[in-house]
């Protein structure tokens, strides 16, 4: 991809956020109409690529052609060569580029090329969903801390996290990219000693029209997030601030928290 | 405040995020520049209050006229009354409202009186810290997870955190108002396994023209933040993550790295 340009071009990574462009930052909106180049995710919803100019290159990583998704060495490699070639990008992510977002690889390979990162944060997708379900990631008196872990792992590997420190019920807990793991990390919070009527809401597309929220229990999630079929990406938030949450007719699954209720009766 | 509008108003709670006007996102910005009321907290910067219409009321809950804050209750009694006698209120905080804000405890005062809540989310400190240093949050193969306590506690009271959990090496540790605590906030880290060499950033007024960064670890970030005159409100990044920040000449109180630099020699 080199060219004729004769100038290294930098790359901003952007949080894009949850999806609802409103929520993106002052400074990733003006970033993304100002843009000649966006390599963009698969989770970069539609309605944030529509403020792109029209006459933007759009390159998706989150796909090929045969549906795999790009190789997180060859996105290195398609940034790098990119602003080797002269041209300034925008490396747009959903959610907040240094929050399970693997902007730090790349940023790693841009500076060993030589090439200039800059980096516009993003609200992450816990802060969507707790803004939209208004469940607090923290409440005085109740949790005395947050947490975020990824319930992602490759393929075949087992999921190797702090089992024990993580089955704390003073501190709100919140996995991304769970859906596919919720029933064994239920399970090993519950054997660590976590309450299994600790209430867990579960999140998804939060902040877009295509919104859907589950209420349930740590014992019971997994089972209901499927039974709900609640489509991946799902959020998680396990914890006692979850019993801040008031029920939405229009938005909730209630099968999950008539259980729940029931279970409380 | 009671008085004859005759409807009640709705209380919107805004995150304005880490104090550059660019970090609001969209909607906070929107929502500050129609605001008729704003009640305001202390660490909401100069540059976002002046977006304001100039004719919008301002109540600074941050501080009263002898210099102490205002009681968490008189502010939910201050947004109650507000919102009762017909008023939109804007309630603007630092960060994000849902993160270490206290926006729970207003949200659920404001419902006890039948007010209605909206959640406008922000950048919280923690990734405005991240996204100005160049030091991601999270990192694959890294740590698997990130985590933010508070350091304050109330007066005379002790810290009272999980000390063997928050002990993980593999998960980014932050310390929001942690600046009068770290000392103790160390030692017990270091108590409970976590190596003293453990590389820590702390981060003064992020993504402002006042921000002060200083590179330390973990044995000697409490002595090198007070001998630096790192002032509040300060954030701890503690993690492996730390080892990813380069140098900067213009920002970097670089004390606490060639101490470090030193001691790896």
């Amino acid at each position: 991809m080199k060219d004729h340009i004769g100038r290294t071009g930098c790359v901003t990574l952007v949080g894009a956020g949850p999806g609802d462009p409103d929520l993106l930052t002052v400074k990733a909106s003006r970033t993304i109409r100002a843009a000649s180049i966006i390599v963009h995710d698969r989770l970069v919803s539609p309605e944030i690529m529509a403020l792109a100019p029209t006459d933007a290159r759009r390159i998706d990583v989150g796909k090929m052609p045969r549906r795999h998704p790009v190789p997180q060495e060859n996105i290195n490699a398609i940034l790098v060569d990119l602003a080797l070639s002269g041209h300034d990008v925008v490396r747009l992510k959903g959610g907040d580029p240094f929050i399970f977002g693997r902007g730090g690889e790349e940023m790693e390979a841009l500076r060993d090329a030589g090439v200039e990162v800059d980096v516009v944060p993003g609200i992450t997708a816990a802060q969507a969903a707790s803004a939209s379900t208004r469940v607090p990631l923290t409440q005085r008196g109740m949790v005395t801390g947050l947490r975020y872990v990824t319930g992602h792992c490759k393929a075949d590997a087992p999921l190797d996290l702090d089992w024990a420190g993580l089955a704390d019920p003073e501190t709100t807990l919140v996995v991304y990219m769970g859906a596919a793991n919720m029933a064994e990390i239920s399970a090993r919070l519950i054997a660590h000693g976590m309450p299994g009527d600790l209430p867990v809401l579960a999140v998804s597309s939060a902040t877009t029209p295509r919104e859907t929220r589950l209420v349930s229990r740590l014992d019971s999630i997994s089972r209901d997030a499927t039974e709900a079929d609640v489509t991946a990406p799902v959020l998680f938030i396990v914890g006692r601030v979850v019993d801040l949450h008031r029920p939405d007719a229009v938005r909730d699954i209630v099968a999950g928290a008539r259980r729940r209720a029931r279970a409380h009766a």
